[in-house]
């Protein structure tokens, strides 16, 4: 049976599996990332899981089993290395892929968390055999990967699928990247929170204020909550996000049509509750003129989808 | 030799030519539209277009060489049919090449304008042997076309490809196919032109009024004028349809990061007056995380991109 490993580095934890090349789960792991003691021992950490992963699964035991590696932020996959990753405190200029080699033995290959989460929703999870799919994962930032024609699709420079930082309001709020305006700016859980405090800080009533003034943090959960229990306030602030996501889907739409647009990340725990508005929105602003409106999908892999899919990006043959 | 023939079919003008495999244009020629004498009037003219041109070229003489058509619009590539095509006047389910085919006895594939034009650019104009390009055409209105992989983008229900209606301005104005803050809205000819008239009309001095109170029709070349001679009104909309064009080409690149982004259509008459703003409005909005700043260049080929691309979509093996 051909398998590979797959790993997904994240801010608090990195959760590894021994996948088969249909995108079958073998086994899998999970454990703490601890930024805080340095590069170097996170790197030591990812080594551990894997060797526990192949301890724990005979067909990943040979070294000739290679290693696929996620990791958030900006890098470059034809040099395995990790550019810039803001939610790895850290990690810049890191030739992760080349020091996992080292130290494992294995083949290393690095991609994108995001591009590895559309990989593999796209080869076994809500778009099964999909030739195109355009992922967005909804968190703290808002990261994206785009499938065509069954690949990935990384652009002249490498710089493709980066679809946060797409412009939906010119001239608009500033990101966090430098630009005013982006889809991350508006429609990321971190954004959706801020807009939230920003309102109420400006005066405006809400049931979260009780909570802010206790010193508590405000989630995007408890914006989406207080607007379920008919908090005003909450309520505008998720519509925008919806609308805002919304016009990123009408864009991609517009852009690729791809088969299924799918939404990722911490935000799709809200469920129905995302999904539904977003529908709604889409087919309340999009122009009939081009065809039907596209359909937005829930991710099926969940937490999965970025080691399944760096599993996938690392089998032999890709 | 292997060549086809290609037709650019537009509101004022049919646009041909006899094409070799490799884009070199053999002969060509161009006729009045007509639209006024009815759809079926139009379509023997282009039947006589065909002819003529084969009767120019001895490698064109035979059944056996195929037919590009390009219309603007929206059409269905695999059936051969233009949906709808608000330039041409009556073309609302139209099997134009089937019509062709039947009278021709060649056979016909049919294209979007922009489409051709993106595939002309990249095969034999400023992209030459590009495998990726994005072409908008900037006219009354603002179409596009994408290449990836040296191949043109259809999407999976055929709908990619019309960045005109991507919303860069979530909310903003009103665009003629229905949706709210459409790039064409603020950056095609007649936007450009529609904003000059509306802020003249809001009481703002310009230059331009006095041309305006004549009756006379305002144009985008006249906006671009009328902004290089110090008319403070003209420039901030010139500057501003800049700007927008600017977002188009960073969402280009965020998204699908080509080799080529190219500057089509009427309005690259301004040549440097469109290009160098658009190029610094990029370079000054674009963050800096993600790689270089894309280059725009500006069409190559000019009126003759859309029959060399519609030949070229034609040619055997294709």
């Amino acid at each position: 049976m051909t398998v590979a490993i797959g790993i997904d580095v994240g801010g608090t934890a990195i959760k590894g599996g021994v996948v088969s090349a249909s995108g079958e789960v073998l086994t899998k792991e999970a454990i703490a990332t601890q930024t805080q003691h340095g590069v170097g021992r996170v790197i030591e950490r990812i080594c551990g899981l894997i060797e526990s992963l192949a301890g724990a699964n005979a067909a990943a035991a040979s070294q000739e089993v290679a290693v696929g590696l996620g990791v958030p932020g900006n890098i470059d996959h034809q040099q395995g290395v990790v550019l810039a990753s803001p939610n790895l405190d850290g990690w810049r200029d890191i030739h992760v892929a080349r020091l996992v080699c080292e130290k494992t033995g294995r083949r290393a290959v690095l991609e994108n968390d995001a591009n590895n989460a559309a990989l593999g929703e796209s080869v076994c999870g809500v778009g099964r055999g999909a030739d195109s799919l355009v992922l967005l994962t909804l968190g703290t930032g808002i990261g994206s990967g785009v499938i065509l024609g069954g690949a990935l699709l990384r652009g002249a420079t490498g710089d493709a699928g980066e679809l946060g930082h797409t412009i939906v309001h010119a001239g608009g709020r500033r990101c966090a990247c430098g630009q005013s305006g982006c889809l991350e700016a508006y429609a990321s859980e971190s954004s959706t929170v801020r807009r939230t405090t920003e309102w109420i800080a400006g005066g405006e009533p809400s049931s979260l204020k009780e909570a802010l003034d206790r010193g508590q943090t405000v989630t995007a959960e408890m914006v989406v909550a207080a607007s379920e229990a008919g908090d005003a306030l909450a309520r505008r602030v998720w519509e925008q996000t919806c609308e805002y996501l919304a016009v990123a889907c009408i864009n991609i739409q517009h852009t690729l049509n791809p088969q299924y647009i799918v939404l990722a990340g911490g935000m799709t725990a809200a469920g129905e509750r995302l999904r539904a508005p977003v529908q709604q929105a889409i087919e309340a602003m999009i122009s009939e003129q081009f065809g039907r409106a596209p359909q937005v999908r829930m991710s099926q892999l969940g937490n999965d989808a970025g080691f399944i899919g760096a599993a996938l990006s690392a089998m032999p043959g890709d």
